[in-house]
């Protein structure tokens, strides 16, 4: 059996910043990842949360522009066999012709507009679109971009979180907006 | 097929706190909740953990001292049809005589160190001890109890969280400790 | 002898939003309020931050459109014996024709724009411009407009904080982001 | 004249982490800094409280038993002019035999219990104790402490807060609890 909830440490990481745990569970919950869902995930960076998402039952397509990035997706996509489909390249050119009911945007490399356009054409009727943000410029522009595109059931979260360390002192994390909303129009 | 990943609306509610969506993922997450899991909610309040935990594919025995609590997990029960054990009373008198792999401590009612006894014997090695805490006292006699019980793999968050509201207004939640151990004694 | 580090409670309260003590003797903090300064405050509320600059040793032009807001500033003016200018109107109308090294902004009535192009008359050259914001997109105009304004030494910070109540529970606050910039053109 | 509000990056710093302003100017507000104090600082590691009470009108005596520490204090003590008495040593026995009307605890060398027992004495009636801390452990023992030596409007201050970097990131700092009590006996 696949076992999901993958701890940070389980992973095989290099020197991109990986979702951690906490913020990646978090993004699962607000896809609502179902057995069956297709999942887009828009730079997909480690692949940390394609592959939860992939052993919490969904089939997923990963894009990712960095060749660091792919090689750890691959390399953790073969460890956890998930058998996600891996794209090297740029939202929204490299993006694949097929719909998805899911997707989500770790990364859009200033390209957030056309992603929507896309997702216009290839996420579904009653899909989720979901993004996490680290800065307030890029959050402001996906928000505006939902209402635009009249996403409905809009969520905006701020997660500040800490953990103990070895020590016992708390140590900080960086805040993170999560955002999700849900594609009414065809 | 059952759905998971519940929104905090979509249950029924009455005057007790509620575990709110976040917390109650990342703790479904902490506790790793795999079909087939036995989990025991001990201080069940509304049932909102122990009917995600269902959804999610563990068999959940639930126990509540307070008879809204139970009313409530029972309503809910019926509603998502989780088929949950769900017990009026307290802990640790009112705890079940059979073993489980996964416990959650909502509520204590100040009997942490005789609950610690309990799972000596009813939590499976292996097994995963979680608790949430919205107050100090109570999160260090936890964490307190998690080193002298022996448990391992212990870790201790602490999340702050804001929701933004309708009028773009940002609400902050209280802050919530959750922590996990992971028992090897037998 | 004037007593500063005035207490939540020591301030005459409406129904109105009272800066609460953390945020507002952090916003003094980075106003860096100094004996002699000359500080506006625009969209004061209840006056708490102009009577705390005001027992640091400032000079303080208060603006509140509210009349329940106008009337606790009065009070709490007379209370604290600090002698603030204390005009009803919104803002830019209502602003004085004279200078300051000094602005702090609380509320803006959806007139930022004006009040930057105001302040570039009468904001003095090394004054300090400090916004509390509980809203992302007044925050993002607010920081637009200081880049616009060309604001050198401009600092955005996130509080989240919490304090426990009587029963020993943490109770979360909503965030704030603290925004200042200084002026350096003239 | 004595500029207050020092910057962060006005302090001469060395490898000992340093007090950072938001919750530097957090503790003096606690404190209530007035004129003519007099604040004992214990563990006064880099000195930046101390300095900064000084700056607004304090007199203080700082202890401080690493050697990097004792020549920052004194370092920053010249460059800012602020005339801090600086001892080299542990707490409680090194602490100077004269009465205080505040007092910080920034560190404490695991002798909370002989430092309380030192402030019953040299802690003046209605004076002021204010502490920081980073693990709950320490946070924990201080908050007993000042219950078992029956100071009053204990408040307890959980502070999570991030600052926007160049690039437009948000950056979590690590979470501070700020605890602060008002001495009532003899």
């Amino acid at each position: 059996m696949k076992m999901k909830w993958i701890r940070d440490e389980d992973f095989i990481r290099g020197n991109i910043p990986m979702t951690k745990f906490n913020i990646r569970i978090l993004t699962i919950g607000h896809l609502a990842i179902e057995e069956g869902d297709r999942l887009l995930d828009i730079g997909a960076g480690t692949g940390s949360i394609s592959i939860e998402a992939a052993l919490q039952g969904a089939k997923v397509w990963a894009i990712e522009r960095e060749e660091e990035g792919i090689s750890l997706i691959k390399t953790n996509d073969k460890k956890f066999n998930t058998n996600i489909n891996i794209t090297k390249g740029c939202a929204p050119e490299s993006l694949p012709y097929n719909s998805f009911n899911k997707c989500f945007i770790g990364g859009s490399g200033g390209k957030l507009k056309e992603i929507f356009q896309y997702l216009d054409e290839y996420l579904e009727k009653g899909g989720i679109l979901c993004g996490n943000f680290i800065t307030l410029s890029n959050l402001n522009e996906f928000m505006a971009l939902l209402k635009k595109h009249e996403y409905k059931d809009i969520e905006t979260h701020l997660i500040q979180s800490a953990y103990m360390d070895r020590t016992g002192l708390m140590k900080g994390e960086n805040p993170i907006y999560i955002v999700k909303g849900v594609k009414l129009n065809d």
